[in-house]
């Protein structure tokens, strides 16, 4: 994987408790196959044990269509399965320290949710940032809220890739394409639909329209 | 660290929900300075970065000791803050992984419950095995109850030290080194104690007399 040549447009994140009976795996699948572009995996409540089992199987089925694949947070993880990066919140490891562990070549994502936060974050050499919540959301109940007109004055005070993060569907990715993100990050709309494979080729099409 | 000779007699793990009013890093330096051998951090519902910081503020304590230290679970913990070692239970990172990440010459621990699982852990090339819980305990609520005829029986199948754990005090701590534990991990006798240092320094009496 060149880092340099990601493209952050539909990026997924998963979350196993919005799957109802679907299998994540499957899901990560046919969300791929509709053009997810990047697979994040998130997942709170489980075992180290259970999420390198999970990080397994997922790294299997993004490498076989070349998709790039992170870890949500858990830098041990990434490292056990020679994932390709992280994703990692103001409440996670420092991101020199998660450089340092992880070296040069791999991803580091770091959320921000304030110009401040952003440059801080790039000047420490994240390879691209996470902006949100845009939008009310289930999944993080404690993300602080950024508006679109904040998110444009993110994008425009930095140069590395903004993924516009919270919320977003169908009804609201233009919005933050429109908003100047390089990329949406989708939890719900993909992993609790009934068709995967479909609500990522919809949000594709609106993205590359 | 030579972690062929370390003393697993008084191994304090730490759990900051029972600290009362009292500070996590005065209370380690005063169960080091009661006669704590090795010093277990095990925190479960703290970020990333809490758990980061908390670890580094210890490391420093012990370090200054000279008392090894270690990290549950947490290899990417471990890892950030070069700790001496971790623990890992049956349902965090494989034994095989966590070695190959943290290299020969770092400690990992490894809880076992029943003979299989000690023998194993020690084939594959566990340091010192946690066995337990010998006593019913409010620090585990999920751990299975190993007699100490059990203890006994692992003990004795296995060349590595065996820690005892779950639920051990003063009044208890006899009973594990007389079934040949080789240490006693302590968790709210010490960290529950009004007087930590008077606390570890009782229960070392009782295991060097
Ligand atoms: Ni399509």
């Amino acid at each position: 994987m060149d880092k340099k040549a990601v493209d952050y447009s539909l990026y997924l994140v998963t979350d196993r408790e919005l799957l109802g009976n679907k299998d994540l795996a499957a899901t990560v699948e046919e969300a791929i196959k509709g053009g997810t572009t990047l697979v994040q995996i998130r997942e709170k409540n489980v075992s180290t044990l259970d999420f390198f089992e999970l990080a397994l199987v997922v790294k299997q089925i993004a490498g076989k269509y070349n998709v790039p694949f992170i870890i949500n947070d858990r830098i041990d993880i990434a490292l056990a399965i020679d994932a390709d990066g992280v994703h990692i919140g103001q409440e996670d490891m420092p991101l020199a320290v998660a450089r340092k562990l992880l070296g040069p070549t791999k991803i580091i994502g770091v959320s921000a949710s304030t110009l401040e936060e952003a440059v801080k974050a790039q000047d420490g050499g994240a390879d691209y940032l996470g902006v949100g919540a845009v939008f009310p959301t289930r999944t993080k109940s404690d993300a602080d809220h950024v508006s679109l007109a904040a998110l444009r004055r993110i994008k425009e005070g930095v140069s590395v890739p903004v993924v516009a993060i919270g919320g977003i569907d169908k009804d609201t990715i233009q919005r933050v394409i429109e908003a100047g993100a390089d990329g949406a990050a989708v939890v719900s709309a993909i992993i609790a639909s009934a068709d995967p494979y479909q609500a990522a080729c919809n949000l594709r099409h609106i993205i590359k329209k």
